[in-house]
């Protein structure tokens, strides 16, 4: 098998077979594969596309070329939730101690933040001496004793995908969606849990701008969960404004707190409550989405989640006073208020140009060697549909430096105000499966 | 500029500006752009095609990454033709003499052979002692006082096209008409002629197989050429079948010799006489086609023609006798009948075949850096329409080796023989200006 000969055959737009894809995959791992003729294929596959088989193929060879963990030894069903990435997405930290307080058992593993998107590490690491780097053993034993831990992905899981990531990142080649699907699902399943829950997102600010894109790379990320006999379904959320009030890391993790402590934005809580919904009926800890919903409000209300949180951070080796009490996470020097300079009804934030402004801060990574300053980010004083008068504050800055004008400028300019009244945005717009 | 950013742009669809396509191929000679990124921007042109402009750029930019040949002063007007690669295409040993002994200064380069087909400067170095390495300097001298030079195109032309090209073998970017025709044009312009005469074939064998395809190709040379202030004109012809009769390095060059002693194949000489026409026109040295028709055939009765090719070889230090006399010409050790195993007419003849058994033999290489056998080779006793007896001979193969029965079966299979009769094909379809 020649590698010129695949990335002709893709080029003219024929069918792989699973042989093909095998080799692909491993010739490119194992370093037989130049990194040009990697990248000639993977252009090949946005213009070409891959079916359905295809990519089921190169996922599974992507999830095969490093470790599987193996969480054959947790009692129950274990599950797992993905988010395709968004502005002030603290999903994870207020989902998964909800769904474990009702008896899942949440094995999480997460990522690190790049660009103008958090990630669910940085965001926990405001946390004073939390470790989020366990051995598989401790991973599955914490699992078992209290139902939720959540990780750093393992150095050795699913190295074709970093590899194809790196290539992707330099050569136009990350928007495509059957490579995002098998990059995401192969890390997915490698992480080895039952039932995956996904939220892809869509609109301004997320890899996918339309819900026809959201809902094709669902649709795909489900095939491929399926033909592996896992459990998947998908949220297709909105995110034409940043979720819930926060950006950064420690102001995320506070309003997680808050939410589990029954006042957080109403976004974010009914985001977390649709998909806790199907996370229960998929492990079929009950049966209707109506009894999900009732069970997860309930443990906000009796602070079972809250509780649960807490634990995981302990046994983590984390300061869990930070839980209890929000005002030991490190403050930042300032906040400066940002103004409306008009009247009006917001229609809409571009929650990329938010997410960059904290990135600038101080919050964010532009590229993967910067260090995180956990205390900085936005609060969102106005949400869409929100009314605004001229002067009224829009955006509370926590930062440690002066604020330059340029970027007081992006924060106005990320604003879209105007006269006629504006209805609130629905956030869950469909649920696959 | 980033260079992922022009690639995404044309991987959208985007034009690029002049100076985008500037830095994308300097930076890429000058080493600043990997591989990975060129590969993945050629994939996505492929896709997404370089209008008139952007080939132009791209042209002009591979063309001045290197040396430029300076033909100011040779006295007239110079003149230079390019095919893109046939089986049996002697027509540059039989055409440049020709329209040299009409009066027009023909300073041509030419490439070596890879795969099925051959290349002028093998086929002449089966003549004893011939130099096709001269410096500028004797290039232009022997111009002004001869007429006519054939050599090969030293190192320093076009670097741009050398990385670029062996990046497009080895990615499967090879069959893409921008990329392909500001190969082509970039190397005939930096040699510098006033007047081009492109002969681009189509057919089983062609890079082009359809007629569609060629006219494209054909048609974005000449923009690119008339854009840079050149005279172009190119022919479109018919390479269902090897041109002529001969296949190999020698037998071809005698093939030549006989087409200039008035009795070569009618294709190879129609061909010779339309393109030569043409070139003539350009040249201004005659008014109309039929004119110049008539001069080219009167320089291969009175053999001023062939004088041509004579003091040529002898001019680069190649004994001429073989001109003469071309029994000189090494012999293969034996010469075998490969013979019908049906009776018919002749309805094609898959000329790549035909040119992979004669690379087998030792007649080309199969890499680059594979010696030529100059003796071997085919000649064909039957063309398309001709009607061979069941046990005639197909072909004649020249070979120093015995002749294993896959090549046999390689060349009776390359025969498609029918019952009805065949029209004889029309050489030259088309000529575009």
């Amino acid at each position: 098998m020649r590698m010129v000969d695949l990335i002709q055959k893709k080029r003219d737009g024929l069918k792989h077979t699973k042989d093909e894809i095998h080799y692909i995959v491993k010739s490119y791992v194992d370093g037989l594969t130049p990194d040009y003729q990697m990248s000639a294929w993977m252009m090949a596959v946005c213009f070409q596309g891959l079916d359905k088989e295809e990519t089921a193929w190169l996922t599974r060879e992507m999830m095969y070329s490093g470790d599987i963990v193996d969480l054959s030894e947790i009692d129950g069903i274990t599950v797992d939730k993905h988010s395709t990435g968004g502005v002030g997405d603290k999903t994870s930290l207020v989902l998964c101690p909800m769904v474990a307080a009702c008896g899942l058992k949440v094995a999480k593993m997460s990522g690190r933040g790049l660009g103008h998107t958090g990630g669910t590490l940085d965001k926990l690491e405001s946390i004073e001496n939390i470790n989020l780097y366990l051995s598989q053993q401790q991973f599955v034993k914490q699992v078992n004793d209290i139902g939720f831990a959540l990780i750093g992905q393992s150095g050795k899981l699913v190295p074709a995908d970093k590899k194809m990531y790196a290539l992707r990142d330099v050569t136009a080649t990350v928007s495509c969606i059957p490579l995002i699907a098998s990059s995401i699902m192969s890390k997915k399943l490698a992480s080895g849990t039952d039932v995956i829950l996904l939220d892809v997102k869509y609109g301004e600010g997320a890899f996918m701008k339309t819900k026809e894109d959201a809902s094709l790379l669902a649709t795909t990320m489900i095939d491929i969960g399926t033909s592996l006999g896992k459990t998947v379904r998908a949220t297709l959320s909105n995110m034409n404004q940043p979720l819930g009030n926060a950006i950064g890391n420690s102001l995320e993790v506070i309003e997680a707190i808050e939410t589990l402590n029954g006042h957080g934005p109403e976004d974010l809580l009914e985001l977390c409550l649709q998909s806790g919904s199907h996370m229960l009926v998929m492990a079929k800890q009950v049966s209707t989405i109506e009894e999900a919903r009732e069970k997860l409000i309930h443990v906000i209300e009796n602070k079972t989640a809250l509780e649960k949180l807490k634990e995981m951070i302990k046994a983590q080796g984390g300061n869990e006073e930070y839980i209890v009490n929000p005002s030991l996470f490190k403050k930042s020097k300032y906040v400066i208020e940002v103004k409306s300079p008009v009247s009006g009804y917001v229609k809409d934030i571009a929650a990329s140009a938010l997410g960059i402004v904290s990135m600038k801060l101080g919050g964010g990574r532009e590229t993967k060697d910067d260090a995180i300053d956990y205390s900085v980010g936005l609060i969102l004083n106005k949400k869409v549909s929100d009314y605004v008068e001229e002067n009224e504050t829009l955006v509370h800055v926590h930062t440690n430096q002066s604020l330059p004008d340029a970027l007081v400028n992006d924060i106005v300019n990320a604003y879209t105000i105007v006269d006629s009244k504006v209805d609130k945005p629905i956030i869950v717009e469909d649920v696959l499966k």
